[in-house]
């Protein structure tokens, strides 16, 4: 009896971005549990485990689903993309071996595997963004409620830290990410530089800079990261180009 | 002529951690340039490439450096531990390329390869306490003033972020992370969850769970990431009397 449990991230999507250890635990899994587009990001593996598709929403169900499983004698990986620690399965997964009694999970053995996050990601295809202090704010209003994520854009906005938003916009919440955009335009110039980074590491992706004066919301998804700068983060040109973005480490003495 | 250069991030440490792009540019490189721990941290290479030790805090030098060599027509890789994006060298390297003529660096083909950073992987070891809204914050007053920092752990308590502290302590700054601790305390309380974790991913691993009201920094130093929960992070001990730590994903609709 195996009994083991891992929730994997599997980063943004490219094998060449996934961990070792992400690696070994998915080739030693008897079942896979996840979301579907998470599950085939996976790849073939032989042999091949088990699949147990859930939707998206259904976190709780399936970190119960996933933890049942493990106590059932069986080497479980639950498959996150990015890093299962940030807005991901690894929340659910210990939430849920909290809620039930200590005894009915003893067998288990349950590892968080971390991943590369989307934002991190993405700031390494512009460069540096999040090279000085940032935040990580999802935009989703299905499990905070929507006054709290506008008092914390309005508390890093006044704060200065450069703003990694996930879960931007989705057909069900369409609004919520120009609203956000329009909060921090109140703390920082028009001029300051935007990363839409979206399928980073995937076959897809596609990242472009703008500012937060021009920027819409047009091509932005559930699978896009937006990554607004500071008062001091800076974008140039490359001589062939290319757009690089950094928040420099050094903050002036006389904070904006 | 290759005129390459990879900010490369190691992860924590752990070579399981060690996405197999950093691996690869590693593999391939004829110099690396790094702060002298960070080179040992890469374990051994065959042919071994030629290693530039630098001091920690020569970041400016370090980067003009690097690409001057890979200007020079070599495979140059400089070394970061965690995530080279995150308070680390990747933004010196752009800042470098930004600060010369475009021209100098022409030939240069700059790639930032990202790692695990500190705060995921100390997350990962005691569950998920990053697993809602956080920010990421350094305690150095070496680069940025002081009352910026304190201006920010206000702005952060107030909108109630999980807080990952980075550089938090070192024998020059011995009395900043108290103080930052300090500040926290006034927004949350006594009973919240602290991580405080230590080389994670390395032989002298350790990680501690402690909370805001009796936290000490007796065993924190500058290889140590602390990380302080929001009002809705929760501690509970497993059948195996392991701390378990986590956020969950859903905030109340009364926010504290």
């Amino acid at each position: 009896m195996t009994s083991r449990l891992a929730v994997v991230g599997l980063g943004p999507g490219a094998v060449e971005w996934r961990t070792p250890e992400a690696t070994a635990r998915l080739a030693a899994a008897t079942d896979l549990v996840g979301y579907g587009p998470y599950l085939r990001m996976v790849g073939p593996l032989d042999p091949p485990p088990v699949q147990h598709e859930f939707d998206n929403r259904e976190e709780a169900e399936r970190a119960r689903f996933a933890l049942d499983l493990a106590a059932d004698g069986r080497d479980v990986v639950v498959v996150s993309s990015g890093d299962p620690g940030v807005f991901a399965m690894a929340t659910a997964v210990v939430e849920e071996l909290h809620r039930q009694e200590p005894a009915r999970y003893a067998a288990v053995e349950l590892t968080i595997v971390p991943g590369i996050t989307a934002a991190a990601a993405a700031a390494a295809r512009v460069g540096a963004p999040l090279g000085h202090d940032f935040c990580c704010l999802s935009l989703s209003d299905v499990l905070k409620p929507w006054p709290v994520v506008e008092r914390r854009l309005g508390a890093v906005g006044a704060a200065d830290l450069v703003v990694a938003l996930y879960n931007p916009i989705s057909r069900h919440r369409p609004w919520q990410l120009s609203r956000a955009i329009e909060i921090l335009r109140t703390y920082r110039p028009a001029g300051t530089p935007v990363v839409v980074a979206r399928d980073v590491g995937r076959p897809d992706e596609k990242v472009r800079t703008t500012t937060l004066g021009a920027f819409t919301d047009a091509d932005a998804d559930m699978r896009t990261v937006v990554i607004v700068g500071s008062t001091t983060t800076r974008e140039f040109t490359d001589a062939h180009g290319r757009a690089w973005v950094y928040t420099p480490r050094t903050y002036p003495d006389a904070p904006a």
